[in-house]
């Protein structure tokens, strides 16, 4: 067993704070941008090419590709897509590149590019990302996505669950306050994750839009077994071998 | 009963985005510069000067100052004081200007400077505190000071334990997530805050530099009762009247 180390930065605006030399990103924004990015790669997209602003979007929207966006929890007009994972049906999505934008999912991957490697993680592949990491056996840093920079609940629970996971497959060392406030957390949440998560800030939001029913499959574990991983190459998400 | 809102932002980076008008702020510094500015000002010192770097600070020393400084948890050589509560005897800063810098409290009073109203509050001012707070009845944001900017739990714990008694004096909105995850963190610790912070980053720094009996002090509540505010005019913390 190798020995490794894991910390949990709650926001994409702490990652210089927590960003260390060879370290291995996992970004996750469980409601919903990590999801639905493993969806679509589940679902046989070529590639995802993940985009900050909507103009960008536009763009590619006008040269032909699909195009997924979201802000504040709503699909944009012009948009093929929105944020559920529902909507990347492998009819639509098998063979075809993606463009991807949302509040804070494509922020979070933008802050840790320059990671030796990015993986987007999350509950519904959960068990092919410990593999990943296992792996990996180095030091592992999950960025929380949060919400225009802000801690939020779910993606601090999967921080926790996933240190709970991964100090089961390893020796782990979950030295960091954040990895200690995030297991505290999964351990008042863990027998009822959904609806733990029903007083939180972004469920009300996918309420008002009425898309609360992605929670669920938001926080279902291992419903897909493929890992999203940014390729820098050519600056896109593609499934990691 | 006034109606009023409570938020808690992990570090002074993340400040920008919890901060709204007419904001209250409460920095905490846990471990140990929230105890040691309320030890200063309880004691009989008439003002403190919070500087930023060590440069400013040994300026001030040369001119005659009392000067605190720490960094690292460990008192600089030149200085007067560290950041133990137990420094500032009432003999030493009774009727004197302190000035006083710390590795992460005097980041955070900066960072928050321009909100309306800027007081210093933890443990050993709780009471205190909440007394001025319930007199506000506005938004209030607990800016913990974290450690270099990342979030820590000593600072987190204090927030649930605010809020928590905040709400059983007034009605308070605790909508954020951040306070759903302090309240719960303090939920966890209540029963020996002590013994559950010896499992800390910050607490084991205090053991590598011999000032852990410092930390059953900093989180003793109501040793003291006032609470030191920042005065704008003169660019010094004073007690609040």
């Amino acid at each position: 067993m190798k020995s490794m180390e894991l910390d949990i930065c709650f926001s994409p605006a702490l990652y210089p704070f927590y960003r260390k030399e060879n370290d291995t990103v996992i970004v996750v924004d469980v409601f919903r941008a990590s999801a639905t990015l493993c969806a679509m790669l589940a679902n046989g997209a070529s590639a995802v090419i993940t985009v900050a602003d909507i103009e960008e979007a536009k763009q590619y929207k006008s040269r032909g590709y699909l195009v997924g966006a979201e802000r504040n929890a709503r699909q944009c007009d012009f948009a093929d897509f929105g944020n559920s994972p529902y909507d990347y049906t492998r009819e639509k999505v098998a063979g075809k590149e993606v463009v991807f934008t949302t509040t804070n999912g494509t922020r979070a991957i933008d802050a840790a590019k320059n990671a030796k490697q990015l993986f987007v993680g999350t509950f519904s592949n959960l068990e092919a990302l410990l593999q990943k990491i296992v792996e990996v056996g180095e030091r592992v840093v999950i960025l929380c996505a949060g919400w225009n920079n802000r801690a939020n609940v779910e993606d601090t629970l999967f921080g926790g669950r996933f240190a709970e996971k991964l100090s089961e497959k390893t020796t782990v060392a979950l030295k960091s306050d954040a990895v200690k406030m995030a297991l505290e957390l999964w351990q008042s949440a863990k027998e009822n994750p959904l609806e733990y998560l029903k007083n939180s800030e972004h469920y009300h939001r996918l309420i008002a839009n009425g898309v609360e029913s992605d929670a669920e499959y938001c926080l279902k574990e291992n419903s897909v077994s493929i890992v999203p991983v940014y390729d820098k190459r050519s600056n896109k998400l593609i499934v990691s071998r």
